[in-house]
């Protein structure tokens, strides 16, 4: 198997290199063959090459079985006047590879309850599963800049709705059936659209799935009041980057929370949904297991390599069990380093 | 003073008139003459009249001291192919008053942490007030719609962010001295205007406040981790909608939350935060203190009545501490009814 390692910036390279020891360890294990293979994006790529997706990375990326990516960004190029931006290359490579469903799991570990500001007894049973659209919306809608205005265009097909709700509701007959879509139905045209699209794509393709809808300003707040009741999510691209990121906090730390980008084949993207973390790069003390876990999602919906997936997912489980924290899950207590981390998954 | 009072749908009308109670009681103790003129607003005038914000409804609230609205809203007009929804006066109430800045105070009450999913310690002290841009961004701009795509446009003036970021900013003289300016500047050109603006009004204008700027999607995480390091925040029209639907879980409930929308002038329009909840309307268990709450925020900010308000926020503080709950704050215990809360305000 092929696998493009996109380290990027920040901590990337720290954290991709401990997913990819562990690939190694479950290729060894399991008499898989992997071959890695390095190229650049984000900010290691603007220094390089001054573009932040190098057409080389593109091409590696889209011949290969499937790509990991630690993250890009930080403050050396945070200039919003700069001619590119890190963000750009990540952007680019969704909407290249037309990855248009992000998958983010979020299943508190019992383990990791401390860490999170929830209620403990509202997380017992929390198993959910976001699907982010992530290739339209007001992400890649036309920009416009004057010396006083400025504006975002959001847009969304029926096309780009249906395809992914879909996805969603493929994935919630393999869990609980129950698909919720989030939008603000009430004020935009687009989550009109969207929730017209959703409630016909359920009753013509999907009568076994029981469809609700919710309002993305009531769903941030249920999500926290009861979390439980979630099995898969289904949203649009601005509301999924902001939900997932609250939901981060049932799981306890942002540090554990893996995800999966996925198109029509089987290649697919996979990525901490964490940022760089540039306050803490290059100090070794970065929370491997979201990258760890994102490779285990690799071996599943890429390479079809399920036991191994369970397999790299019950070590991190096991490390947990056992109080393997970094800092951000142990912030008062005893922090392992990121090679700690990586070597009790191992 | 001329009190302009719009119940609304749901239970609108229940809490509405729990506050002009209130108000009444103080303006009795207080010796002010409170003079109350009810007007028709979102589904119920659409039922009246066809229009969700008749011209009488807007050119009483146009020539009144002060507004007091309920909620709008509910199944009975949410076909999306209605020609014209209950929200739609709600947004046009906004925009044709000026009302650019909405205030959103959240300040957990000691009293009603227990209903709050997030763990008590991180609570203590938490003191923030949300300022969300009420006339601009995605909500008002040009909406398309074909048979197969629908658009909505974000946009932002220089103009717009900058009397919002003052309004923040002198709110912030007042509190701590900080102000947190979020938005999506790695991804949104509207919020990289955002984000300039903001910086430049407070170099000039505002040494003096100490500005820090945050994505919203980390916003979203941070206000759950770290609640406490909040004072003033500032944000576009949508991420305020969702960011303090979702800051409200600090306060224990929606029920909780007042606010204040206001323009250039005094005369503002005051509601609470949450929906007209149609599931429990008519029934007299709605909590009545985000409303009566509201309308201490209405003493304060359009009439100057800064003891009244006062002593409305203490008795429902008092409320509080004596533990009258209504369902949403005591769904295991003892609830008190609609009227039960507001005779002990009273
Ligand atoms: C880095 C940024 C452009 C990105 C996004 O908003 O999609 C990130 O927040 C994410 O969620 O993957
Ligand atoms: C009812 C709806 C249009 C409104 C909004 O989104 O502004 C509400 O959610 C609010 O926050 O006041």
């Amino acid at each position: 198997f092929d696998i493009v390692v996109l380290p990027g910036d920040g901590i990337g390279p720290e954290i991709t290199a401990a997913a990819v020891d562990v690939l190694h360890a479950v290729g060894a294990r399991h008499d898989r063959d992997f071959r890695f293979h390095r190229h650049l994006i984000g900010g290691a790529a603007i220094d390089a090459t001054g573009e932040a997706l190098p057409a080389a990375t593109l091409d590696a990326a889209q011949r290969a079985d499937a790509v990991l990516l630690g993250a890009v960004g930080g403050p050396k190029w945070s200039d919003p006047k700069a001619p590119v931006q890190p963000e750009q290359g990540l952007l680019a490579i969704r909407k290249a590879m037309g990855l248009y469903a992000n998958l983010r799991p979020v299943a508190p570990h019992p383990a990791a309850l401390g860490a999170s500001p929830i209620k403990p007894h509202l997380l017992n049973g929390v198993d959910m599963i976001v699907v982010r659209e992530l290739t339209g919306g007001v992400y890649f809608g036309e920009k416009t800049r004057t010396a006083t205005t400025a504006s975002d265009l959001c847009e969304y097909s029926v096309a780009e709705i249906e395809r992914v709700v879909r996805r969603a509701c493929t994935l919630a007959r393999t869990r609980r059936g129950k698909v919720t879509s989030v939008d603000k139905a009430n004020v935009l045209e687009t989550s009109r659209l969207w929730r017209e699209t959703a409630t016909r794509v359920v009753a013509d393709e999907f009568p076994d799935i029981t469809l609700e809808h919710q309002l993305v300003d009531s769903m941030a707040m249920h999500l926290l009041s009861r979390p439980r009741d979630y099995d898969v999510v289904v949203t649009e691209n601005m509301f999924g980057d902001i939900l997932t990121d609250e939901a981060s906090m049932l799981a306890g730390s942002l540090g554990l929370l893996p995800s999966a980008s996925l198109g029509e084949g089987r290649a697919g993207l996979y990525e901490p949904i964490h940022g760089s973390a540039p306050d803490i790069a290059g100090r070794g003390i970065a929370n491997p297991y979201a990258t760890i876990l994102s490779a285990a999602l690799l071996l599943r919906h890429s390479l079809g390599l399920e036991q191994e997936a369970r397999c790299i997912e019950d070590a991190v489980s096991a490390a947990l069990d056992a109080g393997v924290f970094t800092a951000d899950l142990a912030p008062q207590g005893q922090a392992v380093s990121t090679r700690e981390a990586t070597a009790a998954v191992l």
